[in-house]
């Protein structure tokens, strides 16, 4: 069993996005919260949202900051419906590497969905700059709506 | 695009579960959250949370609300790491038919992981009646610990 009482990893990539040290499609931001796409979408529009504190997961995230993650959550699936006229959304999140974690700065996918399409497997292939660049656009307009 | 304001159907069957008119193997319970197995598990102790309240799904639900079910589902994810000897675990929760939603009242997946081990396919096979309950209590047991 893994223990529930791993550090925090300053090295990992998220954190530094945070830090401004990695660049990154970016969506939206609040005082607690980040949001910005998910280099090697899942689907059209598949982008993330993170804390700003120091947490690795869900079993060590404060319920303070959780909350106020799914608050941007909620904001993003309601956007990426309108941004790309889809049909669905689907919400993963990942702890510890069985989980599928792979980056180990909690982070929740908003997987936009479509009628008829399957999500693609995580983690496969890298979408081009341009592509994410005018989807991050397009959910950065539907936000201002 | 599926309208953002569709209604809440008092007919599906969380809201029977919620009701008492509907059975389960439940886990635990406060006073705005649910938590039982999932009938059809994706791995050992697979099982989901629910807000008591009427919500369909993260699109239509009070952030509050909201905030209560992550809560549970934090407590959960703990509670399954030790009472499966879990390595990690894997959240899910789907918005709409097209984002895979079955059952039409908010409710989140929480899957434990364990390493070398795939996850089964969604809703594909129903588990013994006597399997739920004995993953149910050892559940309940790590949770009180």
């Amino acid at each position: 069993m893994m223990t529930q009482t791993v550090a925090y990893d300053d090295d990992n990539i998220f954190a530094k996005i945070l830090a401004g040290s990695m660049p990154c499609h970016k969506i939206y931001e609040d005082e607690d919260t980040f949001a910005f796409m998910d280099i090697m979408p899942r689907s059209k529009g598949h982008c993330l949202v993170i804390p700003k504190s120091r947490a690795r997961n869900i079993l060590d995230v404060e319920l303070d900051d959780l909350a106020k993650v799914m608050a941007t959550v909620q904001k993003l699936s309601r956007a990426v419906l309108q941004a790309f006229d889809a049909d669905g959304v689907s919400i993963q999140q990942a702890n510890e590497a069985a989980g599928g974690q792979v980056v180990f700065h909690l982070h929740v996918h908003i997987i936009p969905r479509f009628d008829g399409i399957k999500m693609g497997p995580p983690a496969s292939t890298m979408e081009e700059p341009d592509v994410l660049k005018e989807n991050a656009e397009k959910i950065r307009q539907a936000l201002a709506e």
